[in-house]
């Protein structure tokens, strides 16, 4: 895995259609292109079952959407941290909008990410709850209002004090706590004002998954960010 | 994919250490020469990020733990049907006793598991269960008391009266359901029971997983299926 | 507890202001007094923390809005079946739309429900699941297809053959079960027209709740049902 | 409602049958003696059934066992704010380990909590938990090792760091958050030296429920209780 620096552009493939397994490789293959074309680190988060194809083809960090709190047994149609680092994941997406957790939860599942070797992105919908999480020092923490999520209205555009206040609530907390936002980004401008917001990396899903042309629209997101860094 | 006629041998993995990345290929392939050489279906249920390596490197039917009652979309680390599917699956497994689901969820995972090509085994915890989940038709259905399941005792040899009643009430029905039992199932003897009580599938997990020598094993659990049905 | 015969319309009161402490008790007055003028069976159903008033202030059957699938003990923020017993309730509803249990879960708390002395009006979002949930023998089965729920488009107008089909699918499982309807009844005409379908009771919240005159509405709506039946 | 001043003893009744119905009122009235004699500031958390009546009978404050993240409006079967504050309650537990909570939706609770005028006891599990739980401000914060609840082998004794750390880490998130310690509190030297460790309340419910002799048995730990602080 290369080394994640800031602008971090994370790539959540969901559960979309053009992003499962054929279309997971292809959307990949685009990101990795991009990625060393431009210097920026891209991560994808492609579903379960694609982890492991994307991981073998691609060399770019691969995360999962999602680990449960459990340390290996009987679980049936759970997500072992274990299982998702064999598949080759470096890292992954915690709690979600589409995939809260108990706090309680959280805070074990964090721990057996750092016993496993991966990383972990905490998502937050607001900045009170961003800050608490920052409290278990996660990698980074991703503050996403749930309310702007595929709307195409961007956090940083629509809600600047928002993101700008995550950073300065997070880093007070921590300063080796990543500061991420979501929900809504969909043009490089959007991005841009959130790396000048403070942010050291941004979160989206289906304005890459459904772009009509995803390497122009993640070669410009790329440019952007670096710009607003 | 074979074609799955009784006796079905059904071998969940769960999220064991030793049937995770390559434990999960080591076990599938000794499940694959042993159904090869007896004659005997056998499924192997591996975790969702084993599915695709596993699928590729055999050729047994493999199902999924659970499948989300979910179409494509904005879910992020939700197991879609369609993504089950690509990676190679041919069925899951749905309502296991440690990933029960609501009624609703069932009824709509079934359908979206038809709808893309799959089969589905359905866990029941008891006669009644199995009996109310009969009527939504689902390919097969599994009851197992889950006080039983792991612990050796098995439910065929402690609770006969509960398989024999879920061979009956399900049939009841519907004839086209197929009926399979476990919970404790860890010896030859107990499988042969099993089918002499009408069932047409088992389903077990640690007794394979964790057994000294698997193909052994296996190999003793498809002889006393073969007689017992 | 009077004796419940059809038509029988059951009162959600939901999680309402309107129908909130003192809000539960006035409307359950006006319920009361109509039920008495007309002899239709009305049930209530206000939330636990009002059980206790309403129940000891009107003498009309009064439903919990659910119980939770559990024994008494070691169970904090849960709703025990003898605990709303207790409070004077004379059944539950169980597995509304808003509150959709798993199946494992519904079969144990009808379990509980008759061990205790309730009775209880199961949800359901089709008729499969309806002539499903028949077989574990509730008092009652309301069909509500959830994308009606107070939307005052009647399920009996929208789509009178789910209901006219739920109560065929689950008579044939069992003649003891009644059939209810609910989603969007919110005239005298839709109840009529439910009754005329064959269901034995209708289930309905906001329509009465926010009723400028609840009185009016609800004589109206008992008119309507005598009629329909 | 009395100011609640440490050292305050809170007393879970959770589904206890001893606890339900008229065994609330007499576990009270009970706790309202003791409290009245001994000065000891002691609240009770009966069943929301019980609340009403709890309360319109006791002098000394009442607690929900929990209250859901949601405003008035279409919600079966939750339990609203504004409920538990009409029925007579002044405050509510929150996340115990028997009913774990998503960290946005304990942000969500709080936010309505403050709004009706309730205050909240949030449970966490160890001490990072409770310190990121302290970032939310809530009244109090209690630290319940879940591996130790009813046991009878106190936090106290058995784990003494985890409430000393439990107090300097949420002091140093806010002084502002009461402390409680839980689990396993059973004899009066347990809270004795729960106050020793610099707590300023504690938590406890099978003790009290199934004591022989509850009033003496709440007497002795109110001395000790007053020692120990």
């Amino acid at each position: 895995m290369r080394i994640l620096k800031p602008p971090i552009i994370t790539l959540n493939f969901k559960c979309f259609l053009e992003a499962t397994g054929d279309g997971a490789i292809r959307l990949s293959k685009i990101a990795e292109k991009v990625s060393s074309e431009t210097g920026v680190s891209i991560v994808v988060c492609p579903q379960y079952t694609d982890i492991y194809r994307v991981s073998s083809l691609v060399d770019i960090p691969v995360f999962s959407q999602h680990v449960d709190p459990i340390t290996p047994g009987s679980w049936t149609g759970h997500v072992l941290p274990e299982a998702v680092k064999a598949a080759g994941a470096s890292g992954t997406l915690l709690n979600h909008s589409e995939f809260r957790l108990k706090l309680s939860d959280i805070e074990f599942a964090l721990s057996r990410v750092n016993e496993v070797g991966l990383i972990a992105l905490v998502c937050a919908n607001n900045v009170k709850v961003a800050s608490s999480l920052a409290y278990l020092k996660p990698w980074g923490v991703a503050v996403e209002p749930p309310e702007l999520i595929g709307t195409g209205m961007a956090v940083s555009k629509v809600k600047p004090e928002v993101v700008s206040n995550a950073v300065s609530e997070v880093k007070k907390v921590s300063r080796d706590v990543l500061v991420f936002c979501g929900a809504g980004i969909s043009t490089a401008e959007d991005a841009y004002i959130a790396f000048k917001l403070g942010v050291e990396g941004i979160l989206l899903a289906s304005a890459y998954v459904k772009a009509k042309d995803p390497e122009l629209f993640l070669k410009s997101l790329c440019e952007a960010s670096l710009k607003g860094l």
